[in-house]
């Protein structure tokens, strides 16, 4: 593929303005050099299309059109917006194509400033109509046409076909969202109804899990690194967002990991220890974070006065298991964790040394369990999958990254503030998704998404 | 009927703690001597109940669902509200019934402070499940119960029956309450979608509306009437809710009401007047809404910089109609109109006793226009329907307003504080629903409900 | 005084435009039958000005400086802004009159929106300059010079006389504000600091105060009044505001009222019966400020766990004394203790009329005590001083009120809305200064007043 | 002096608990290998403490006492507040020594959780006693006290000599406060009155400011750097915080820095060209800020719409001078200016680096001017002095940095989170304070420190 094809795709996309907030394209760096095969490319955009639509399929209409909070959008929203970026880059630009509804760039672009009107995101579930069915059926035409397209076209138009690549890996954030979001929506209702039914927790076939002993599981074990001067960032080879470039060297410490995440019954002790009432231990705004919110457990515990110890998972209430991994949890409560447990958290430099030798394994969206596991043996490092992985890392632009030009340099390193990086993707996360440089970031406070906690020290 | 009968039910109806925020029974006054005819109220009651249903039906699941703000519901919790309120009070005491849903009392309960776990108001468009069908169906089942024991049993028992009566004025407020809630939700939607087909605003066979004068249209004419100590509240006969009554004295001065609503067109002048702008004319605490609110037209008023006049209603977007009463105005904006307009707004008083000797007709509910009409003729008072007139009277109990012992009471006089009366039925109101003695209360800055402006003097 | 030379007094006032939150001037009413005697008028005002300074003289320049919340204001603002009003009213129209200091109308006007840039009253607190010495200074200029000008040339213009006795009440409301406003800024100390030396509660040569039964003090007594057709409003006489105007009949049922304040032994008896607990006790908006401001005793109560009871004052922390009149109470606090005592709060014309024929005297600002006293004798009606008393009359305009034209009537009734009339004064309020016919108004919340409770019942 | 010695002082200040927000013993870390001489320590002590109490000098009482926002504390409280530290951590571990006031710790304590009851930081303005000369007298007292101490006894117990050198720095950077908040208050005084007599910007045997041209000054040439593995942090020798350590090493690519300071005339291009409505230029919670504060030029400035340009100083209002450095300026502004100058903001390595080898001169506390100057040589950094510059690096500990044991260890790091890194100190700065390892943090949208821009780009 030459460059100036690949400039034209860029063109494409910067004339129309795409994009929005924790988007794919927020950190589009397309790569000339890579060749896309048009036939391999229209198997995946098909798996990724109708992996989202049977993750909505539990759902009734009001359950997929209702807002919990602005962070959290609708599922029909997320159906909707997925589809519109389908449209807006792959078919709009082809001659003669016509748009599905005008009405629908108004109220499925999410977050692209230029654009003029756009709908409040905390409105979003107040759109009503267009109707579930309706967008149902915007899916269809558009997965028709863009799976026709590349069928016939697409081997011709190398250009098209990374805007392709590019819905895929945006397609398979929002279906991890719209996991995530459900849960929260669900989490209000008084009865706390269940969005699948309850998945045994561990199959016939697997060891049973680790026992959790009284004081100190997997996350007490450390793992030793040497430290020196190692390398961060996308190595090339495969899909990577721009926030993953360019591959840099850093100065490492030698360093220790906790060898497996922390665990639900490790947690209870840092409560039972008084935990959340002992300033010493919490980062300045994380203990006014305590206070304002009234923390005492992550979200969706459900500690009862008699001592009984539920959780609401998409499983509807369950048992607190001990030996689960620790999840939903802020960056504020897993610093004043690990400082609890004379630990710290781990850099992502440290996070993606050890990472990167690691096959690419674990508890991913791709087991229909949707709830993080526990570990079965000793080995089992839960290094991806489960739970994304608080780092001790603001998240920031790496040395010598560079805005593109244009539109969509408007938004390259747009969030680089007052977030910190996770790391290792979660039980929601499609395994395809995922990988060792994969920098996912959030504001310090949040909770919803499912996010645990490793340990590391300094060796 | 005996006494001690009605005691009975209303004792039935202590022990189970209804009621909830401007419910009917917020301010219930069973009248012992007051005979009910189970025929006629079966009758009543299957009209209300269909009634309903069918101000629902161009409502999908999502539309019926979603909640714009605290103080609206969603049309499906409407829906199941009502119909727990005869589940409640009606069937639930009868030997042998068992309810359609246990947890459809913490869902569809309202606003009773004692009943403990409560769904909190602002939630209420969170709660997706039961989904609109099974409301549906819960519908069904209740309304035949009720009708079923109104034909075969009703007669035997009249303490019952005031129950029933309660609930269906019970449910025309919440008739009048699904087309002002889903009117602001719809008005939130990009594409400001109709709520239904628009209407011809006036009729082949009616007269055109009136001409509206560049100054000055029918407000400006006004009726004088002597004064005195004049009667005021609920004479008797019919149902009526407690806070109309007693009946008592008031001594009051010779005055003049304006001889129809403003008008649009009115109300423009004073936009034109500069009056959002002028400190002069405005209260102390409306000002404050007016600047916090970046208050400069009614609600619903879409003012182009282009000099665009459009109105959004039921049906969508329309052209301003200057012969239309002006609606959807608080408190604050309907003093300030009558201070510019060298007038003031009526007292309770004075507009129940120019009320009392008028026929009770108007622009309801029924007529299924729902949008205030220009007045037709010069002798058209639009005293009811049309728009509910902002009164200068705070809410009050009246002189010798006594509490229900035991539960109800928790709630008499409850909302008497911060709120003004309204008087006279808005075209959103069942005409059976209103009476020259009714009295409807909003805190001054409200304006989704359908309120106007009739001004008064002295004379 | 002819009513052309009046109307040039109003003239000035209105050319000038004055005027503020709560100012005399919010409902002045000159009446131009009234015959003002200079010579009378200038001992008045120079004891009302007098008056203020020794209320400020143990004060230092930060205490005078402070602002505890934006319904209060520092000492210092209170001193300089009543003398700004004598400067802009009285001393600016008269030839060849120089201001004090042109930067100190922006500084020290309260609340005229016409004028421009205008200091928020949430920031007086931090206008440092001019400091205190300079304040004190600008007071004796402007007090000279008004002096001076009431003794050579007042009795030739008795429309100057009006706006000096204007002054002088409006001098008196600000009187009773700095205490108020002093002691809730000192009660945010953490050494809770005296105002002034402790006063002995009862001096020897008074009865001892009334033994507090431990149910049912003087408050359970009650005096039963035969209703009709009264009189309410100010009967002309010597100054008044215009909201006491015009005088008017209004039908009143026979009724009864408390024979003295509800004292604190009494409210704590409604606590210990959980009284703050029970939402059946509170109007709905009561009952939700409960919960938003965790309020569980008055103000300045502290109750410690170990059942200690301290009050602050402004001689600073002392016990609770039973027997002495609630107060600090806001009118949701006064509704909802009048319904647990099965009782309810007076009308205005219920407390007016009673009132008419009683001696006005009482537990005012002129005793020094600064703090309600409990009533010594079982004739004490308490009915004027010690603290306001709540009534259940939202504050509007009498039948018949009229704006004032001009810049004056943008203030008029501006203040009529969501706000309670209070009636009968206080122990901060001069003794001079109230009437029978007296209206002070607050909104429901407000609790830094001198305000208590009389209870009142149908007769 | 032994190790064991300087562990008594930490015992002796974690049995205390000291310690607060910002406070110089957030970062303690005592290097018990220095040694402290008495006599120079004296010195600098009463320097120190004389040079607080001229910068109070030109306050009054209330200048002395207001708090403008709870981030800025009152001068009389940064006054009594340094006192307080003294004599916490030198008098009150002597033998024999007498608390000043028992209450004074409750009142003047700034931070210390575990220490219970303490006045919350936004009630510090409330605190009217004990008055100004109060505290003064106060102060004079702690210093004699402890100069007499250092005197007499000061060299035999070398640990206390650490506590004096840890109060010092302390009082040095409640001395940048004291400006900072009191040119804060001043701004919202109407008539934005003087703190000092304006000083001349550039004194006579000085060259001229460098002529600012239409487009680019200084900070737009470029210095270059090589990178490379540099060392960051404190190397040894003379005070440092804790959070300056372990020096440690980091691999930076080559760079270059602004030769200049980012000057007022070239932030009016930013501004001219549209800087504050382009959301492309701003990090998306940069823009969010914009939009919510309306944020159109840098705090302190007054752009007229007739064209004026005048600045707030602590001299009063001055015309703005093109020449001078952009001052109180966001990290967010500091960010959208880079992106628009199309360069972006130094790391605290790349700073630190370059910093290193310069003469650690430049226009601070000292100069009296207190306010930024222009540079008048094009060889002139302005690394040092005139305005602390943010760099694009989270506020993070370095590697390897430990937490002290104890109550101390209560703080480190407590703020390690949400907040920027700024480096070189400012015109308010004591010279002695600052150094090149010296980190100072704040949370991006805070402006009124002296807060300024240099540019940095990849070489």
């Amino acid at each position: 593929m030459p460059d100036g094809s690949a400039t034209t795709t860029e063109q494409a996309l910067l004339d129309r303005g795409a994009m929005g907030h924790r988007d794919v394209a927020d950190s589009l760096e397309p790569r000339p050099g890579r060749s896309l095969d048009a036939a391999a490319l229209r198997r995946q955009f098909l798996d990724a299309r109708s992996c989202t639509e049977r993750l909505a399929e539990p759902l009734s209409a009001e359950d997929a059109a209702a807002q919990s909070m602005p962070d959290a959008s609708p599922t029909k929203w997320h159906l909707a917006h997925t589809t519109w970026f389908f449209e807006t880059f792959v078919l709009s630009p082809l001659p003669g194509y016509r748009q599905y509804d005008p009405s629908f760039s108004l109220l499925f672009n999410s977050y692209y400033e230029s654009l003029g009107a756009r709908l409040p995101r905390p409105c979003r579930g107040l759109v009503t109509r267009p109707s579930l069915d309706v967008v149902i059926a915007y899916r269809r035409a558009v997965t028709l046409a863009v799976a026709s397209w590349l069928e016939t076209s697409g081997a011709a138009r190398p250009d098209a076909l990374a805007a392709v690549e590019l819905g895929i890996h945006h397609e398979q954030q929002h279906q991890e969202l719209i996991l995530t979001d459900i849960k929260h929506l669900l989490s209000h209702h008084p009865c706390f109804p269940a969005y699948h039914s309850p998945l045994p927790r561990g199959s016939a076939d697997e060891a049973p899990p680790l026992a959790s002993p009284a004081s100190g599981g997997g996350s007490a074990r450390y793992t030793k690194y040497d430290g020196g001067l190692v390398s961060l960032g996308h190595r090339g080879g495969g899909f990577a967002f721009d926030n993953e470039s360019p591959e840099h060297r850093v100065f490492v410490r030698p360093f220790a990991l906790g060898a497996q995440l922390v665990t639900n019954g490790e947690y209870l002790e840092f409560i039972a220890d008084g935990g959340y009432r002992r300033p010493e231990l919490w980062l300045s705004d994380g203990f006014h974070w305590v206070a304002a919110h009234d923390a005492a457990a992550p979200l969706y515990w459900q500690l009862g006065a008699d001592g009984s110890r539920q959780l609401f998972t998409l499983s509807g209430l369950m048992p607190l298991d001990l030996a689960e991994p620790v999840c939903h949890v802020s960056y504020y409560e897993a610093d004043a964790y690990a400082r609890w447990a004379a630990a710290r958290l781990p850099t992502e430099a440290e996070w993606e040394h050890a990472a990167r030798t690691l096959p690419l394994d674990g508890n991913f969206l791709d087991s229909g369990c949707l709830h993080p596991r526990a570990a079965r043996r000793t080995e089992d490092t839960q290094t991806f999958g489960d739970t994304w992985e608080w780092t001790a890392s603001a998240y920031a632009p790496y040395p010598g990254f560079r805005a593109l030009p244009g539109a969509l340099g408007e938004y390259n390193g747009k969030f680089m503030c007052n977030q910190m990086v996770l790391r290792g993707g979660s039980c929601a996360t499609p395994r395809e998704h995922v990988r060792a440089s994969y920098r996912n970031f959030f504001p310090p406070p949040a909770r919803w998404q499912f996010t645990g906690i490793r340990l590391a020290k300094d060796a």
